[in-house]
């Protein structure tokens, strides 16, 4: 069931021994607003505790200085930034997918697998909604509290650079940078540092590109094999990603990426006029408007052949 | 001399048939805050041209929507962006360097060529300090003057990442959404849209790309050939520059670009910690702490073979 702004403050408030669930293959966002979260409530006095199902990379290991899991039993259950209980991956699906009390997110593709859902789907990020949850409880911010914020607001966004910003997002930003986010160090780390591997990777895939219909859709595609050759981690795709919308006159940017366990995750991303998830949707995905995801059991060929007529029809709408 | 903010109101209130100057080799921030300040002194009567020394690259064209320059002989010159006359460019540095009334400039190391100089050095960008001049003038904004003055903001700050970011940056971002910018657009004409010859002329620069200091310098290089090889214009070579400081362990990028006449463009990038700008100077060069430039007549590795001591100096700084 949705729930209005006002009823996930009460639910915040008045909860206790909360565990705090964010989304497998973790990003800035679900982090940031989780670890954020955790902070808010801690400093209401609750125990908290927060899990994901996938090791947390070593980018993302600052926005947990500070954090201690409490040691209890839950009583109340969070998940942030988590669009479906499949997204949490296997370890967590299966032990509290479906014991979710209150699930806070900004995809409008949210499946509402949880007895309550706040969803902001005109929010650039999970981290919008935490930090306007936060504030209205009354927490005192934390330098540390801004970065996780930050964190999440920067990397959902590109860097302020991606179409779901609006005037609120800047503003957000600009009160985290007055609370003590020490922006330009984030901003470094998440966006202005290429390791050699990473760089090395980006041209092995450029030299693969494939285009289609006249240019409009690129394909770039990441195979184990390519991570290992270059010493690249799997969160390096995420720039890959990035990449595949941005070379000229593209207009959808598709990314295959194989998966540890030989599945495939394509990861759609467009520019203004055509619906990522829309295209998703299609293949059992979902995600924005402008960056969605499925996934494929087949390999890169096949899944790109059952896409291809999507993607022309999603050109033509 | 330097002058205040309140004096420099009064200069643009009464002000008559003005020439503004933008900079040579022109980019986001002076055509943006220079066209900006053009429809501000429209809309409060007067007549006014713009002038540059080089042609206006294609993708600023967008800036000059609804603009066309009055025809009069200029009583006052305006400067926006500018730190000295000399980056005037030669056309505009021969008939105006001596005779600008006022310089609108965030460069701490403004040469005050100008009669009078309104400088404001913690400014992300000339955008920043034009936008506060023209609020406080009371012209109302149009969404073509919003579209400029973004355009100046998420230049100069590559797209809000620089250090240089404040959290008025972000409040005039917001503001400058709310009355109009096309913000998304102007993004991904800014920093999404990457060319396949650009694409080319990176990983061609990668692959010659030289470390020093224990991987704490990074030296690109861009000539001539290279760029007439790739397809690539002069402009192509602002992205190589961001690319020298974003290489993991890299404190210094070091670009050396060679010029259409044969000399050297040196561009330094620097984090925290190493005064870009200081560097350049031991050249006769300038600029800001993260970001500045010089130039030499001299080859490429005679050049870096006087900068080394003094990068190495920087580091150990």
């Amino acid at each position: 069931m949705k729930i209005e702004f006002h009823t996930a403050l009460q639910r915040l408030r008045t909860c206790e021994d909360v565990l705090i669930l964010t989304h497998a293959n973790p990003d800035g966002d679900t982090l940031g607003s989780g670890c954020a979260l955790f902070w808010g409530l801690k400093k209401l006095g609750k125990r908290v505790k927060l899990l994901n199902s996938d090791p947390i990379p070593e980018k993302y290991q600052y926005l947990f200085r500070g954090l201690q899991n409490d040691v209890f039993e839950e009583r109340y259950i969070i998940s942030v930034d988590v669009a479906d209980k499949a997204l949490l991956g296997a370890a967590l699906e299966e032990s509290y997918g479906d014991r979710v009390d209150l699930s806070i997110d900004h995809h409008g593709t949210n499946r509402l697998f949880a007895k309550e859902t706040y969803v902001e789907s005109d929010a650039a990020s999970a981290s919008e909604t935490v930090y306007l949850l936060l504030l209205s409880l009354g927490v005192t911010f934390c330098p540390e509290m801004a970065d996780c914020l930050y964190t999440g607001v920067s990397t959902d966004t590109g860097c302020f650079r991606y179409s779901n910003v609006t005037a609120r997002t800047h503003r957000i930003a600009a009160d985290l940078i007055e609370r003590g986010a020490d922006h330009t160090a984030i901003d470094v780390a998440m966006f202005e540092t290429k390791d050699m591997s990473f760089l090395r990777l980006q041209q092995k895939c450029l030299e693969a590109l494939e285009l289609y219909f006249d240019g409009r859709v690129s394909v770039l595609s990441v195979t184990r094999a390519l991570l290992e050759e270059t010493g690249c981690k799997d969160e390096d795709c995420d720039a890959i990603v990035a990449l595949s919308r941005q070379i000229a006159g593209v207009q959808i940017g598709v990314t295959f990426k194989e998966k540890k366990d030989g599945t495939l995750k394509v990861s759609v991303r467009t520019h203004e006029g055509v619906d990522a998830a829309a295209i998703c949707a299609v293949f059992g995905g979902g995600g924005h408007k402008r960056a969605a995801g499925c996934q494929f059991t087949c390999g890169k060929d096949e899944a790109l052949r059952r896409m291809l007529p999507a993607l022309e029809c999603a050109l033509a709408d």
